[in-house]
């Protein structure tokens, strides 16, 4: 690789890459088969991943202080954390509650059928934003993993919905009068734990995000993977919630079509997609501007066969692939063949109103191009479409 | 079966069930193979389905009459099916418009790159809801199934969302202007004939209706085998959609995984998921209450190894298969063993909001209950939901 | 339910119904969470389902001693659950191998890239299988989770193949050396743990077993979730396993379409391909007579939500749900209509040649009457599957 | 893109492309939507696909002529087809039989329960391999798109397998008693157009093989898409069937995942595993040697959306696109960093033997070194995989 490019690939605070704790430090424990790895402290993960050129790391509350932690210990796990953050500068930009490990939420956190958990999870939710608006996060993401059911009779999906919104509500009736600068990003998941989780899709999320109280304080974190986990076209899905104002984090990981989580590095999945999502963001597509000037976080897990060293390959390996992508959709977006073929294909046309300025109903239905329209004539049109993939594709390759 | 049973599952009109004229009236081409039916007249549909116990059908206009027709050929045929709907006594309670099969919809009809064919797309819905409006129909139902794109760099996605917006502001405008008593319902899709729908769940579909003008006039008709399609849990979904108060029209149908688009005969797909809707829709699932009352829509098809004998055999397996699970539903929820079980699992007790009257986050975060919280003991219980799912089969195969 | 029905569904060692100590014996553990249950001693799970009706138990080596347990531990804890077996009259019969759990099994047992651990993994299961004889099983299972790869250039497939033939090939000479009755039964998987597993499906483990030194000694041990989480029909592939004389033992359980592997109770899945499996297993299908006669097993789990009476009533669910179906598939064979509507589909036809007796490619060739062959109207014949489907489905229901 | 690269990637007939007719003829007909392209004459697509740089083209029977074709007809139709072919030099390396277009055929060709349409397909095969062996094709596909069902108690699966075997071994037969040079390749696929594929995966079909008359004459023919809408690695499937001697042909295409057959250009799928593939191919992955040496084959669509140019812009994608990445994946395999990687990895020692020579199950136990194997120590070592799949994402990437 040139220098030029090797410069473009090298990870700087600017690029505001972040990372959970529990990426690095996942010990490797599957469903099927013991850790791996040893416990990793994170204090160390904070100074490895500043010097690989993170901007900022994220956690749950208990990758800091274990449930149960008296108060004590709790104080003291933290001051070790922002002794490490203050001395590498690493930022904390978002923060999140852990309601999946512990048995008390195998039934769910907030929707859980036991009003008692219901109430235990709210409070476990309440002290830690208290915890991540001290630490300056801006952003309070809600993954409800445990969130939904098996068996469909064993779960009031409306009912569960009410309870989801009533902890929705108080959360940023919460941050209101605490004068919080937070919002929260609920993450969808559509299965795993749960046989199915509520709030499956960006768009479920959305949904709901749209009957609460504060809609303007929630928004959406997707993950790469999560989404694709339906089947569904991540890059779609991202840019509907760009549409709708909710990006407010992102989770950058990749996976291999619709199975278990898979967690790997971003890029190891579908790289034509990712290579779309970083253009949406960095570019925003056609539009030619950013879309998005958020973290990004990658929420991955260093695989099983790795150690210690294959961790910190893994988080650089994240990192240099985002780069190597922005970098190639950069190229793409300038290419002149490449706007030439966008332009035939009618990809800018889609920007322009449907109708013209002032126009309505009537006019449409008295339109004589539309009453003689030659439906034939307009349907031989060919839009190169394949053309035009094939020139991503070649750009994504660093062929052109 | 006894002759209780038997009453019990001959369809009746006051059962709601509707047909679309497209199902019965499917030739059976597909991908790989030409039709293996003649074609059939709506009014003999019309009539059968009528003797077979449907309350009402449906149409696309291209079912009825095709794209291109006179004035003069389209009344003619619109005659001809209100003649057969008059003396039948059948309802059109939904109308729909075919913007999908003709060669000028290829890239979409409202959000198609070129903007004669979006225009071309708006009239021709505009003139369909004319049709419905005086064909007495309450629901408008819009398939975008070309809405969509195979590859990430050929659709400006936000782009789409902007026009899809556009359509659907003018046509609620044009219901409130004309003063039609009609509303609109999105169906989504994930994928096929497109590569990548939009709006491709009901939790897309959902999350863009409340960016609309007229969000009220605009819900969701969700079907089966769509949501399957993507490997959700349909009763979820249709449960947030009645949260949300937006189930407006629903397609009943089977889908067994995730694959091509069956379109088999309600039920035969996931018959326990089946089970869990109908109880949704009868009983509220544990709620007690019908919780739709709309039509029960039949959108399948019958396969292709059908003769027309075999067609409307496969109409009456429809309604047949909703009255049987309706009736084991009915048993389940009446069961006092079930009940015990229920309430063992606290499943009524999520109808129960989590914090107390009055009370706020300062409340929680002060609660003695959940500062010296037990969570190893509460986690410790035991919710018999895989009892309660065994209950709900044992139902269902008419064993209890 | 009435007397008779109730006769029908209790199981009895006659039925072989068998579990694995893994199943009811699960702590709960996920890949998000901990244990929700304690440890539970084999002697009990012995105990506890003799009395459920179940005939046998079955056990990976690790679920009775530890790996690495001294010699006098690991006879210790035989001896225990042999004096079990002997108080209750339980079989013995399949054992199989841990090669999942442990670290050093990470990237695979027989078919790791260290060849130390490819040793190892052969010693552990030769030393298993010294067990699996003395304690009478006949069937010996190979799961081999752990074989596979996340990436694609990580695990050289064809050399992983020649490493698993190489296994296969020592054991077979193995029981033939050491004159043990036992056959060898290999577990297929698509993914999970692993990215991809190799044998992913019952396919590819058959016809890898056509290669092997001793095929005679080699079947499979289909898995019903495990053929689904490749979206593939599960009474299909136990029929081609028949057909090829290669289903040696069968692992019953549920699954809910493609995503992780959940291990539900036999029958909490794809409800009418449980039936299906069942009326092949049971009647043969179309055939009339039993095609399976050993074991039915469950390897299953008791939701993570449930405590140890759930994990009971989980386990009499399997059987339960079992002799359900058994009892719904006699009946549907049994039912006049359905015999004469599956004669109408031409089912029992198929089962004569296509050749008259003597003849070859040039008489078909020659034929008049396929010369003349009228295809239009072959063409338009129904076969009236969707009523036969119909009828099995109203079975199932026990509707009919 | 410089000189060099240019050149590698300008398609020559050296590198055996080859196209089915049926794949720039489609007229984008799908299952909602009328053709968007008039039909394209086999002869002109032989001279276009021979100007592209193509070697060879392939067809189905109905293709070049009708059914029912009178033999003066067929006679015409052949003479023009192969005109074509001298005069542009392009060969016919394989030739397969349509059995699903026709309704006849809508349950079945060889497995139909109907035993008229099974001689009836017999004979239209054993027709057709005439004309191929006249023809020179060396490979004859055989496809069962429509050997399947949609209900589960619709097909007796091991009386299909029957007479699928009955109908493989007349076939094979025939060549034999003609003496033709020619062996057959199923082509697996799981659904699509039935619900349920017989012979579903590689697998399948690999097992299915090892019982016929004559294996060593019957292969098959993957797609990269069928294997992929069974979520299965397609490289990996590919490897098993070059293990098993039996990859006689392959069919490229790209395909987005499990969902309805996509059909895209090469490439435009999974982009990594299609470079895993071509590796595999040409390099033999980690082998260094090409595995194999038959007609590179493209089965795709070009997409609806495009005109007759945008149908030959795809067609060159997909040669351009396998040239690519040939390129990319001889870099790889050149890389000496790789090379180390992967030596760490462990992948060259996965291809010696786990026994030394002459060794034994006997001396596996007795082996010191495994009696005290330090599983612990063993389990310890880091692959590292991640770092692989970086390098050979940067490749891929053209990114080193």
């Amino acid at each position: 690789m040139n220098k030029l490019v090797v410069d473009m690939v090298e990870p700087t605070r600017a690029d505001k890459f972040s990372f959970g704790l529990w990426t690095v430090g996942w010990q490797a424990r599957d469903p099927f088969g013991d850790p791996t790895r040893p416990e990793l402290d994170p204090v160390e993960s904070v100074h490895r991943l500043a010097e690989l050129g993170a901007y900022g790391i994220t956690f749950h509350d208990d990758d800091v202080f274990p449930l149960g932690a008296t108060d004590a210990e709790r104080g003291r796990r933290i001051e070790r954390l922002r002794k490490a953050l203050a001395e590498t500068g690493l930022q904390v930009p978002m923060v999140t509650t852990n309601l999946f490990t512990h048995p008390v939420f195998k039934d769910g956190g907030f929707t859980a059928n036991d009003r008692a958990v219901r109430r235990f999870a709210l409070r476990k939710v309440l002290r830690n934003v208290e915890l991540a608006a001290e630490m300056g996060a801006r952003t309070y993401v809600l993954w409800g993993g445990r969130e939904g059911s098996e068996y469909d009779t064993a779960k009031d999906v409306r009912a569960a919905l009410d309870r989801y919104r009533e902890a929705l509500n108080l959360l940023t009736e919460f941050v209101i009068d605490r004068g919080y600068d937070l919002r929260f990003a609920i993450e969808p998941k559509p299965n795993e734990p749960r046989g199915d989780i509520l709030l499956p899709t960006v768009g479920h999320a959305l949904a709901f995000i749209s009957a609460l109280e504060h809609p303007e304080l929630v928004g959406v974190n997707p993950e790469v993977g999560h989404e694709q986990m339906a089947g569904l076209n991540f890059a779609h899905s991202i840019a509907q919630a760009l549409w709708q104002g909710k990006l407010f984090h992102i989770d950058l990981n990749g996976q291999r079509g619709i199975k278990f989580d898979q967690d790997l590095v971003f890029g190891h999945g579908d790289l034509m997609n990712a290579f779309a999502l970083v253009d949406l963001l960095e570019n925003g597509g056609p539009g030619g501007a950013p879309a998005y000037d958020g973290p990004r976080h990658f929420d991955y897990k260093p695989s099983r066969t790795e150690d210690i060293a294959g961790v910190w390959q893994s988080a650089a390996a994240n990192m240099r692939t985002y780069l190597l992508l922005k970098q190639r959709a950069a190229a793409f977006r300038a290419d002149p063949e490449v706007r030439q073929v966008l332009s035939d294909a009618g990809v800018p046309d889609l920007a322009r109103p449907t109708l013209d300025p002032g126009e309505g109903h009537e006019s449409i239905l008295a339109d004589p191009a539309l009453t003689n329209f030659d439906a034939d004539a307009a349907g031989a049109r060919g839009y190169g479409f394949v053309r035009l993939n094939q020139l991503a594709l070649e750009h994504l390759l660093g062929a052109r």
